[in-house]
């Protein structure tokens, strides 16, 4: 059974990790799908999102890295997978990802949406929290893969060089 | 893969059914498990919750049923089955169900815990409500198997005529 | 438009009449129903709840007070009621409610569940604390009727004298 | 009893044209008024947006369509709608209208809020997850009127070409 | 400053301990109080009770044990501790704890009530679930003091013996 | 004990005096520290919010007002204070802080965070819903002190009349 991950990764933290390794377990294939909205702002390029993936999995053998455009379940079933594997954190994820397990229901029936909880030690790692410790310089080893602590900074100090708000 | 979709099943509904359905998709082979607490009055007894699950799944080649007592990481364990499966309906369901999943990830690490949300027209269905309802005589028709209806039918009508609280 | 505003009333607080006297503005006529469940153990008999429920509704002509056991939907189309009336505290309520909700429709499509939500004053008020807080000898003014804080006075002195848990 | 349904409606879909459906069945009269926000973007302009709503509510005699700027309670006063109705989905939903009701009561005492369930069908639709579904060109019927989904490509389509985020 | 931290305690669990250690850094005093409550039944004595908690508060030289009956304000008062603590580990503790302290607050304005989070790796433990592994033979260590889990064995053999539900 | 109490006060209403108010009971010294945060836009520059914070607590001997950059647990060890207070109004504020309580302890172990629950008066008012009332121009007596309500009119006119959005 194939199934894929998909996410903003932006950047990739270690409760992804976490969720990615257990999965690997689970599913004959993982396929690691970086979604791209255009819509969203990210502060990695899809280039150095995958990049940071693909060396976080490097370990895990039936684990590959892609990203996508478009809907969920056309990519799902673009690249044969009726699974997708999702984490749950807290309570304002569960009511999000119900709805979104909803939506691709009504979408196409066929792709079916799977769950797994987060570690209590990665319960409160987040994208957002890990950018905002960033930008306030905060140490970020033991959240995030050294190679994403490295680029944040590198990024960070770019961002602030430059002007922004 | 072979997974485990535990419950009390007291007595089984429309919601399981949607998700042992879904499951037996994803899995080689989904084993329904009667979880069996002495601690907690049951309406039906083992044998005709093991029964009610076997009429409700006789159209699901890889799907077989059971039951068990103890510690549920080690049924999974003792009968080879990695992955556990829940249903997730609401956020009371989502505590509980974080709260055993990570109680049950700190007695076997090699079990893994897999959620499925309940679809929109069973998200409201629970085996306490079907026993209020039943209790109130009303129709529970598209609520639970015909073969469940019955049997609560005649278990009520006896707990009524044997005086009861 | 005539409404019911059931509910166990075991017994009748402020929180409950702010609901009352709220829909007795919107509605033409509201009552008031006592929902009797053999299951469930009250600690006032059905008169003693309809008679607190008469005394504190008093100031409201289009108020009027009864009881019923059975389904609510049932109930409000025997008495012609199109609309029932529920007070929401807090979050655990909500999930309680929509299930009922999403319920009674499926039992009966004509009746409608309206919500209002409870005074920030009431929102803690339930008539589970105001019994633990009446056990405990707790000054119960502000919160229920005069009436309510000296029935269960004299209830619960009676209860220990007589022996209890 | 005249009541106000208020709402952003960028755009309507089903799930609001089925709690203006039950409203309608309640209340005398019913206004569907688009609340106008300066501080937020709008997909659509106000009068797309009423264009909708009168198109998807022309088979409900009592129920005209509206607009306003400035505080809620203002407006259902200056209409003499002593009622506003509101849709509830999800525990975010409940949080933030219980913050809105509060704080309408103590600007207006006299305007009662009341809240509807939305039915299991549409408790996951919300206009933003069908602007994201619109913007990934997903097929939208059963979530919205036919003519809203027209709309919506069109904008989407000239919004794309003229260049966008 | 002197601090109360109540609880029902049967038994004491590594959060409780987290959070005790943790108070004992804030507040020149903690008392550790063991709420008796006749309504509901208890696995533990409160001799039990006490002991336990004295055995696993030894390395704390400004906390002490002590049990009351009664409200908790008045408790707190009696005993000159202005400030009430409670852990929080979850959504359902969450409204709990805010009905308690919104309660309270109306009982003796003085008497405050401050809230500590549960460390990540105790979010999951609470008495209820404790009792449950005991019941199941389940290994407790990591969860509670080493004296807790060697009573509860002997307490439910003991049971089991005896007869029981 | 020297605790903070750290927010964005933009502006400060009546719900973070209350909390003030009680921190300053419980504690001995109280700073509270206006959080710079230059990736959000602030309504109300630093001085204005620091100089409304100073005029709101002028009746609070052991209350002083602060600043600061930077991580939060690295202010509170400068100014040599172990304990952050917080107040807690809803379920998403629940979530939210305590994220930041674990990533804080992460990040320092030996400052410790404590939460008071706000009163039920105050449990709907915060800084977003008040800048939103006072852009609809609605009385904001009872919500926030004289001199908040006064520069916002001020400052709300202004930004109104250079253009904006």
């Amino acid at each position: 059974m194939k199934a894929v991950y998909p996410g903003s990764f932006d950047p990739v933290h270690n409760g992804h990790i976490d969720i990615i390794e257990r999965a690997a377990k689970i599913f004959d294939e993982v396929i690691v799908a970086v979604a791209l909205n255009r819509e969203k702002k990210a502060l990695l390029t899809c280039e150095e999102r995958v990049g940071l993936l693909k060396e976080a999995c490097r370990h895990l053998a039936n684990v590959t890295v892609d990203y996508f455009e478009g809907l969920l379940v056309d990519y799902a079933q673009r690249v044969g997978a009726p699974v997708v594997v999702r984490g749950l954190r807290a309570i304002s994820d569960f009511e999000y990802e119900l709805q979104m397990a909803l939506t691709n229901k009504r979408l196409n029936e066929k792709i079916e949406m799977m769950f797994i909880m987060a570690s209590g030690e990665h319960s409160f790692i987040g994208s957002s929290i890990i950018k905002e410790l960033a930008g306030l310089k905060a140490p970020l080893n033991g959240l995030v893969p050294p190679a994403v602590e490295k680029l944040l900074k590198t990024k960070l100090q770019r961002k602030r060089a430059g002007g922004g708000a």
